[in-house]
Formats: structure tokens, sequence, C-alpha cells
């Protein structure tokens, strides 16, 4: 592999790590958990692994003799900085408990571990990849590891590897087939145990003791830095209005970061839409609205941030989306046969009126995506829905009726953007290069500990890496009842963006200011080598989350 | 302005000067030039400011007592990194000269000179803005410099204000208008200089004196970061293809270096398209051939770098839009009282079968774009076109015919991105803090040697910024004619890839091995703290044409 420059500065790095993990460490139990919602219906599906007590590590000072252990690898889903680290840090992990121990990767995602496709991640692999982004060093996949079958099929491989215990690095769904998967070996006595690691750019995979998920850092920068060069330009040039979509399917931690990094005119956050009840037309007329007002002070320019799931929220959509997901998850068999007009035809008789008039009022083009491009899951795919070019162009269309404009002399053009795989593979900031280190280093931790069904925690994140507090949590601890494909299922709960949280609440008192004024911030791409205030600051949502700031 | 911690640490950073120009300088003229063709028409149109020689400045040993100079300054066209740097250059070259110096700034382009729009910048000012991208200092427009009326409207405020030299800091087309407003303001004997600074970061305006233009270095740089993160995404998902279209209307300088930078599975060059007759078909097939052969190895991944301005170099588009330039520059009048049927229905009835079938060949969505959106010079607007989405789709119809790609069982599915905004306001690499900055003390000193109608050239780029040389080019000697809007002009020729050059040589060289391989380097985010092997590197570009490896 030819490497860039910056590769080669970036292998000599050394993550830094909690201070208690740098020795030999004890379990510490603390109370016993409970799932955040449906108590009941979890713990009759988790009856091996459900209230499991937190975990916390201490320093040991009378370390017993640690024994070689086999462990295998999984990264799942898609792609965040960090993932590298990860394994480097579990390679480390292991090495350290006993130098006999191995670590095995699973090749493209869970898919790996079902058809026994793998490699050993020795010495010299795992050195070519320290603090790289990507998780190209075993490749990552989307199969769900859902099935009994699929269980067996990969307890033989694990078997004839001798490997004892798994790692899933995944985000919300994986970490909830990482529960399923340890609760079923657990009960069949299989003696592997799993751990799971909090993967997703998204940022919605956290509670009290997971602050955060890893690759949010870094690729929250990522877009920062090109949203700021926009800004940079929009502000030069004075003529356009930029509509950027940011991904992040289900939350807007994504778009409300970048808010507070770059300070745009216009920011929606899909809860508050949600909460709020808004309407596509209400958030046509309050960017309509805003670009009015910046307009009348002669500033035909402006950013708008989307979040990529944004059309999700929207209450008719929520509903139309929520009610084709129903009806064809429940017709699964007959749908998978039907050509696209037999399709269209079937949806059609099928919705009521008020889906259909929320169908029509949207561009056929849009309305066709919602009705016929599904993905593996069954589910709509909101990513491929172009909410940016959607918005501007019905933007567009109120400004042309609108008087208000026409008094203020407005112009409005508009350029599109959307980001998200540019992020998802960039080479890990600092932050992440630590936390995830830290995070693959605990689960060796955890695994030497003899517990399963667990998530490495890593806290304390806004204090420096030294201070850092190192355990695990019971992953149904995570989880509650959710409704998939017409079927009630268990499974993690998203974590959304809170209205009364501290970010939301930041940006809100804000917004009004950086609308109408031009308030930009430019981030400038993420530097590695230099001051500690430059290099190495967490994200501001960690920050207002777990500071009194 | 609230600020970034990056551009906090940034203001620091003293750009290098070559140290020629880091004390007094005298000129030293070297030939006279000639343009490089139509000599005898540019002569004819320069009078007074053709053939003039190259200067070259040295040690001034014994210099005189500087004289306070008032001078202008105008940014102009499309933004570029490190236009403030040239800025802030020129200001503090001017104050060495005599500290009683002032630097005014026009704004929002050259239209600020015409319509007396200014502000003085001050030493407060020009702090703000050190190392910073964008061109928000002063802003920046298209308006042309091209009339009589222009000038001398122009010439009033400069009077006003006591200026006797504007720098106009811009591309081909803007240095070409500094030509003739020197010219002028010679002829007529307004006791005003003129100089230029090459600005743009497609690259395209560039010689054997003026290595690069600035901003190239930077934009492409931000350009292989995202690039590199995708193929990183690419190479761990590996079910995707990404056609990623790139600015760069009129050269491939940025596609080439990018591919340089990055190592793409498929990177197309417009210059060769054209130069080997390649019909849109020819692409298609190339790009197809190359997707079956990976999918023959089971990589059903890959990434395409596709030039901006491509559909114009594809000879039966070339010809089609400049038969469309021809018609509706000659009818500009009509044109512009013809509502969307009438101009349609015009430009059907007077384009020949050849173009017709040409234009019929493409989505009707890109027919209508050619046919119907154009810039206010009167162009089509080669930057809307989505290229890369009509590229992977019909990739992805020539694939569903293709035998050789079933056997293989392959699978195509593409995700698409255009960069172009992203880069042009990043905050300049080190190369470019410096060489701009330096661009701009230089122009200070080429005001003080009293010439007019001079590009601003720093050479020698590959080496140590002290070792840089630093002097003067007349504008007319890039010049030649060619015709715009229906009409012959003078116009500086724009620095095309070449095919026998060695940036173009060392990718076709490589390109196959790239195709089939999997040989992606990830750059990163540009450095600008630590070693310079990371931080300090100029364009491979660059390096390829001026080092002998």
């Amino acid at each position: 592999m030819k490497k860039s420059a910056l590769q080669k500065a970036r292998a000599a790095y050394q993550p830094k790590l909690p201070i208690v993990l740098t020795g030999a460490v004890k379990v510490v139990e603390g109370r016993p958990t409970e799932s955040v919602a449906d108590q009941e219906a979890i713990r009759k599906l988790f009856p091996n692994t459900y209230g499991l007590p937190e975990i916390r590590f201490e320093k040991n000072p009378t370390p017993g003799a640690g024994k070689p252990v086999n462990v295998g690898v999984i990264l799942s889903g898609g792609q965040a900085p960090g993932g590298h680290n990860v394994i480097s840090g579990l390679f480390d992990g292991i090495k350290k408990i006993h130098r006999d121990s191995r670590l095995f990767g699973f090749l493209m995602g869970p898919g790996g571990l079902v058809d026994h496709k793998y490699i050993e991640l020795t010495a010299p692999i795992i050195d070519e990849y320290r603090n790289t982004g990507g998780f190209d060093i075993i490749g990552s996949g989307r199969t769900k590891l859902e099935k009994k079958e699929q269980f067996d099929k990969g307890l033989e491989i694990l078997r004839e590897l001798g490997i004892t215990a798994v790692v899933i690095i995944g985000g919300d769904d994986s970490n909830t087939n990482a529960a399923v998967l340890a609760e079923y070996y657990k009960a069949i006595n299989a003696g592997v145990q799993v751990i799971g690691c909090p993967k997703t750019i998204d940022g919605d995979l956290k509670n009290d003791l997971i602050e955060t998920s890893f690759g949010f850092d870094t690729a929250t920068k990522v877009y920062s830095e090109v949203i700021g060069n926009i800004q940079r330009d929009c502000n030069s040039a004075k003529k356009y209005w930029h509509f950027i979509k940011l991904m992040g399917r289900s939350a807007s931690h994504i778009a409300l970061e970048c808010a507070l990094q770059t300070q745009p005119n216009v920011c929606i956050i899909s809860e508050e839409v949600e909460e709020k009840n808004m309407s596509l037309n209400d958030i046509v007329n309050y960017i309509a609205g805003i670009v009015t007002a910046r307009a009348a002070e002669g500033n035909n320019f402006g950013t708008v941030l989307i979040p990529e799931g944004l059309i999700e929220f929207i209450p008719e959509f929520k509903r139309l989306i929520s009610a084709l997901n129903e009806l064809l998850g429940a017709h699964k068999d007959e749908v998978a046969k039907m050509n696209t007009e037999e399709l269209t035809a079937f949806i059609l008789n099928n919705l009521d009126k008020q889906n259909i008039e929320a169908l029509n009022s949207l561009p056929e083009s849009v309305a066709r995506q919602l009705m016929l491009d599904r993905d593996p899951h069954g589910n709509v795919q909101v990513s491929l829905i172009e909410t940016e070019k959607l918005l501007s162009e019905l933007v567009g269309q109120a400004l042309a009726k609108s008087d208000a404009f026409k008094a203020a002399n407005g112009k409005f053009s508009s350029l599109h953007h959307f980001f998200g795989y540019e992020g998802r593979c960039a080479d890990p900031s600092n932050f992440d290069a630590d936390y995830c280190y830290s995070l693959g280093y605990n689960a060796a931790a955890l695994i030497n500990g003899g517990v399963t069904g667990y998530m490495s925690s890593i806290r304390n994140l806004v204090n420096p890496a030294v201070q850092w507090i190192a355990g695990g949590i019971p992953i149904t601890m995570m989880m509650n009842m959710e409704r998939r494909n017409a079927e009630d299922k268990p499974v993690i709960q998203k974590a959304l963006v809170r209205l009364d949280g501290k970010p939301f609440q930041k940006f809100a008192a804000k917004r009004d200011e950086w609308a109408l004024n031009t308030c930009y911030i430019y981030p400038g791409p993420i530097q590695y080598f230099g001051a500690a205030d430059v290099c190495d600051q967490p994200s501001m949502t960690l920050k207002y989350e777990h500071t009194n700031k």
C-alpha cells in the first residue's frame, strides 16, 4: 500500500489511554440495570443477560497471571472513523493480557462469521492500519445476525479457531444483534463471550454511560470543514444560497453539531420538526422568511443545513412512510413479485386519503422514491431523497409569490450539496483515535473480566484521556421494543436530539442572530499536530452535554 | 468575527518570501517579449504595452528613498485560496516602500472600481485576514472591465483617492481585462499602473514564467482529501462505484492532480478526449470496460474522476456548444425577448442535423440545460450539467447489455459527488499562503519599479521559498486571439493539460494498474503545523513539471 505523507506521519501516533487501563485492572460491579423501557418484554427475551450490573474498572494491585485468549472481531454496518483503532486497541489489549493471545478478523461484516471468512490479524497487519480511517482492514457489511442458524454456523468456526470472545463493532442495530448473540451463546453454554463497541457517525447511540459513539467527532469535523469553506465562498461571492444536506438518518446530531461549529443561517432539526408538528409548508415558510429578511438587508446569500432524515420527521410524511413500511412489510412476498406499475397501483389502492394527499404534494421523482426504492430491510431509502433540492425548489416557489421578497428586491439562486461519504472514513481526529483505541483496549479488559452481553464504555470524555473512566454496560439496558417490518422487536433505543438538551438549547438561543446576521465560523481541516486547543477538542455536543459551560 | 481555534492559530503564521524580496530590489530587464500567437493582431491592439521585456528582481545594494504610493486592489472572478494573502503581501510591500503608502480595496470585484465602492484597507483589517481563505475581505465579482466608459469612470475615483496603481487579482479573463486597462491608461497618459496576479484554482493560467496560478494547490488538496476519504469508504464497503465530478471547466488540471494524489480507478482527462476524438460512447465503453474487468475479480466498486468541463471536449458536443454559442451570441437581443418555447424552437430550427442528433442523444434534462441555461457572458453553464450522473447512467445501460459483465456476475451501484465550492475558499496551504503573500509583495515591487501591464511572477516554486525567483511578465505575452460571443477578441491563452507533459505521462503510465487493482492513496486533510513533507509540499503537477523526477 503506497502511503501519503500524512499516513506515514500518523502511523507513529501513540493513542492515549485512561490511566486505569495502563496497568492491570479488576472488575467493580455497580448496581443491577434495567432496560430503558419495556422491561418485562426485554427481560423475557434475554433471561440470561438481562439485569446485569454496570461495570467499572479499577487498578488491580495484585493481578493473577493472564491466560492467552483467542478473540474474533467484526466491523458491522456503515463506516466510522476510528474502527481501525478499536481493532488495534483490542489487539494490544489481548496481547498485554498474554503474548500468545490471537486476534481473528471476520471479513466484510457479520456475514464473515456465518460464512467462515476470516484472517488472523497479526502485528504487521495491525501496524499498517493504526490511526487510519476506513474499515478496510477486514471490510464491513450489513448482514443481520438474527437467526439461530447463523449463530450455530458462526459457532462452528469459533470453535475451530478456539475463539472464546467476539467483539462486534457497530451501531444500534449491530449492538442489538450482539446482545441477541450473547444471550444465545450464554443460553446454550457455548463458552463464547460477546462484547459490543459503540460505533456510528450519527451520534445516536449514547446514554449516560456511553457518552458518544465513535466517529461522530471526526465526521462532524470533516463536514464542518467543508461547510465552513462553502460559507466563506458564500460570504465572498454573496450570490448563492447553499442547501447542504448532512448524513444522519434518524437523528439530527450531525446537523446540530455542524451548526454549532459553523453558525449557518439556517439549520433544520428533525426532532424539533416532529415535536412542533411542523408541516413541509411550515419548514419552507420558515426558510423563505429568513431568505426574505436577509434580502431586505441586501444579503441574497446564505447557508441552510438539512438533516438527511428530515422527511421522516415531518408528521404527514412520517405517517406516510410508516404506512408504506407497514403495508409493504406485511405483503413482503407478494410485493417482491410485482413490477413497478403493479406495485404503484397496489400502494395507491391501499393508502388512505391523507397519505395519498401527502404523496401528491411531492414532486413526482420524490414520490416515486418513497414508493419504490427500498433498502434490504424493507425501509424507504431516505438517503437517496434529494431533500436539499426539494426544499430549495419549494422555497423558490414561495419566494416567487412573496410581496415582501419582491419589495426587498430579493434574488434567490441556490446550490446543493450532500455530505456523508466524505466523512465516514476520514483519518480519525486525535479524540477519536484515543477514544477508539481505548474502547478496543477496554474490550480486552471486559473479555478478561469474563463478562458477556456488555458494551465497552469509556466516559468522562470531556476531560483529558488519562482521566477517562473505563468499564462496561449491559447492552440490554439500552433496549426497548419497537415496530420493525410489521413486527415488535427488541432494539437499542436511538438517542435523538433532545430539545431540552444543552446542545439544542445553545443553538436555539443563537439561531435568530445567525439567521439575520452573517456569523459564520470557519473551522478548517482537522489538525493532528500542534496545540491542544486546535488538535484535541471533543465535539461541542459532548462539551455542552457534559460540562456546565 | 468569532474565530475557530485553527483561525486563531493560523493568524500567527508568517508567510515565507523569496530572499530577494526581503530587502530593496532593482529591476533587471530581460529580452523583449512576443505574444504566444497572433502577434500582429495583439501588437496592434496593445501598441503601448506590447513587446515589453520580462523583468527579474535583484538585490539593490544602493536603493534610493521610497515614496509613498496609493494602490487599489480588486479581487475578480471565482474565489481561490490565498487571495487574502496576496492582499496582505501587497499591503506589507507598499508599507515597506514607504510607511505612508495606502491600500484601497474596491468592493465586490471590478464593479467596485466602476461604481466607486471601496474601503481603505488598514493594518487592523489586514491582520484579521492573514492566512485565511475566501475573498470576503472586499468580496469578489464578475463584472468585465472592457469598455472605455468603465475605464473613465474608474479613473475618476482613482484620481480622487490619489491612486497611481491598481492590482487586479484574477484568472485569465480578469488578467486580459487588466492588460486592456493598462493599455488604455497608458495610452491616455492617466498615470495609473495596472498589475495582474495569477489566480485560479483551475490551474490553467500558467506558462514558463508563471509556474502555477494560486489556489490550485489548496483546492486540489481539499478535493484529494475528500476523494481519499470516499475511496477508503469505497474500499471498506466494496459495493459502490463513486462518480466524482471536479471543478475545472476548461482544463482538467484539477482532475489530473487529484488523480496523481489519490490513484483512482478511472480519471477522464478532457484534453485527451478531444485529442483522441473520443465520443460520449467511447468514454462510456472505456469506463464500462474497467467496471467489468474489476467485476471479474469480484471487485464491484471503484472511483471515477470526471472534469467538470468534459462535455465541452467531446467533439460532437463541442461542435454543438460552439454552434449554440455562435447562434445565440449573434442573435443576443432577439433571444433575450424569447420565452422558453420560442427559444427552443429557434434553436432547433437553426441547428444542423448533426447537432440535432447530438442534442437528441442526451437525456432531456441535459439537453434543456445546454439550450436554455446560459451565464451572463452568454455561455453554456457547464458546471450545472450533472455529467457524473449522465455518465453513470449510460455506463449502467451499457453494462446491462454486456455479456462479459453478466458472465462476471457483476453488480453496479453508483453514487455521485461534485466538488468545487468546497475547495475555493479553504484556508490556504502553507504553499499557497507563501506563494500568494510573495505574489502580493512582489506586485508592490513591480509598482515601485514603475511598470504597467505586467503580471506578478514568482517562480522556481518546487524549491524552498527563499530560493524563489521574483519578477514580472508582460501580460500581452500570454495572449492570442479567440472567438468569443461571435467576435474575435484578444485573450490570455488557457494552459490546457498537455498530453506530452510529465503530469499526464505519469498518470498515463500508471492508470491501467490503478484501474484493475485498488491502489488508492488517502492524502488526508491539509496540515499546517509539522514536518515539511506533510505540510509544505507543492502540487504533484508542479513537481512533475519542474523537476526531473
